[in-house]
């Protein structure tokens, strides 16, 4: 009889074309269908909950498939991290009931961008921030990004490649915070558009280089126009931190 | 007329065979050494404070290095930047007295050791910290690294290609503190023998897992023998945090 499994995924987006198949290069979803195909004697697919861009990288991204294994669900995780390359870790695996689905269950997903704002960058931190060598005010980021919480019409800030059949979505918390040399951006909503993560970061870091006071975010959102948010914010500083599945009792995440 | 410049170097120790130039593998001082002779066209033989291992990170190393340059001192980590690869970065470059020597100058030298203590490794920290799955108590731990502090022989805490000519050294600070899943082992001493601090975290490691009690650390100390001490820890989980020199108004490094 089929099981339907859940894993909980860590990895480090660097050497990735993106979680998802692309022309060119190589996906984390495919290395995670090879090796778990390997283990289990099965043709596997899994499906991922978020498809994280080149660059992006996840402490607890969630996937599930289906298999007909002896293997207890909770062990697959430690046979299989024996396969994976370092840079992609099983956090955990258990059985789910056969209707979870990753992507169409109610969710809370939440991001991390990191930035390093210091004279020079560090190398240490480079594959993990988004470097910048101007000031920037975090204070006036966080007034700005009060703006973007709630309920609203993001088409501003997504790429047009994006296919979503609405812009609307709801943004639950969105924070700016400052320890040392690093600015934190952590954003939590039920749904992001296409790179909308991304031109939300790249358009605060505007806020913070005083190109932009904090309240022309409200006339961006207004515009309802890609070409008045800032540019798209580089993929390495983005870290998908946790996914919580509403209507369940646990959280699935690393925090 | 030649004036010394000093350098404050950042570096991801990942891809090198360490500070120095080995048999094997590229040395972080020999891509510095070319890349600087090729930007002030003579040829530059840097000096550095610590020879870091294999692996092993640096926020702040020290190096110093005579030159005829006519490019102002401060701008020299710019040019530098420009040529070195993203896992060297210059922090900072001035003039110091031409007696100025990294190594013999009195200094407190500011390491820090990171391990992950939790079920799985995570791929976006797999380079920085050392992952341990054992429940390790950072209590007991704390408690044994009170016996190192001070002036002590530490032969039984170096590696025997050690060629110093006392084993005496004093650590003026030692402490483990734990935040969520990383506990963090910083020491600071003016001085530390051959493989002395990743000895020390190998037998703290082992008291925090409860091979040994606390005060066995003070009879290891005793003993002045490599054998009954901890194994080395690996590499990756050690940085280099900052060189605090004596005698001088400012301090050199990346806290």
């Amino acid at each position: 009889m089929k099981k339907r499994i859940k894993l909980i995924i860590g990895y480090d987006g660097t050497n990735y074309c993106g979680w998802q198949v692309q022309k060119n290069g190589i996906a984390v979803e495919a290395v995670i269908n090879e090796k778990l195909s390997r283990l289990l004697g099965e043709d596997i697919i899994i499906i991922g909950a978020s498809r994280t861009d080149s660059g992006v990288h996840a402490l607890a991204n969630v996937a599930v498939f289906d298999t007909e294994t002896k293997i207890p669900p909770e062990k697959i995780s430690y046979a299989l991290n024996t396969l994976l390359p370092e840079d992609i870790t099983i956090q955990k695996s258990e059985e789910v009931f056969p209707d979870f689905h990753p992507r169409y269950t109610n969710s809370l997903k939440t991001y991390e961008y990191k930035i390093l704002n210091r004279k020079f960058d560090m190398p240490t931190l480079r594959l993990y921030t988004h470097f910048i060598y101007y000031d920037l005010d975090a204070r006036t980021m966080s007034q700005a990004a009060e703006f973007l919480i709630g309920e609203h019409d993001f088409k501003s800030f997504c790429s047009l490649r994006g296919q979503a059949l609405t812009t609307i979505r709801t943004i639950h918390e969105l924070q700016v915070t400052k320890s040392g040399d690093i600015i934190s951006i952590r954003i939590t909503g039920n749904g992001f558009l296409y790179n909308m993560v991304r031109i939300i970061v790249g358009t605060l870091i505007k806020v913070g280089l005083g190109v932009y006071p904090p309240e022309h975010v409200k006339e961006i959102l207004d515009k309802k126009d890609r070409n008045f948010a800032g540019p798209k914010a580089p993929a390495k500083g983005l870290t998908l931190i946790k996914i919580d599945y509403q209507n369940t009792l646990d959280t699935h995440g690393y925090v």
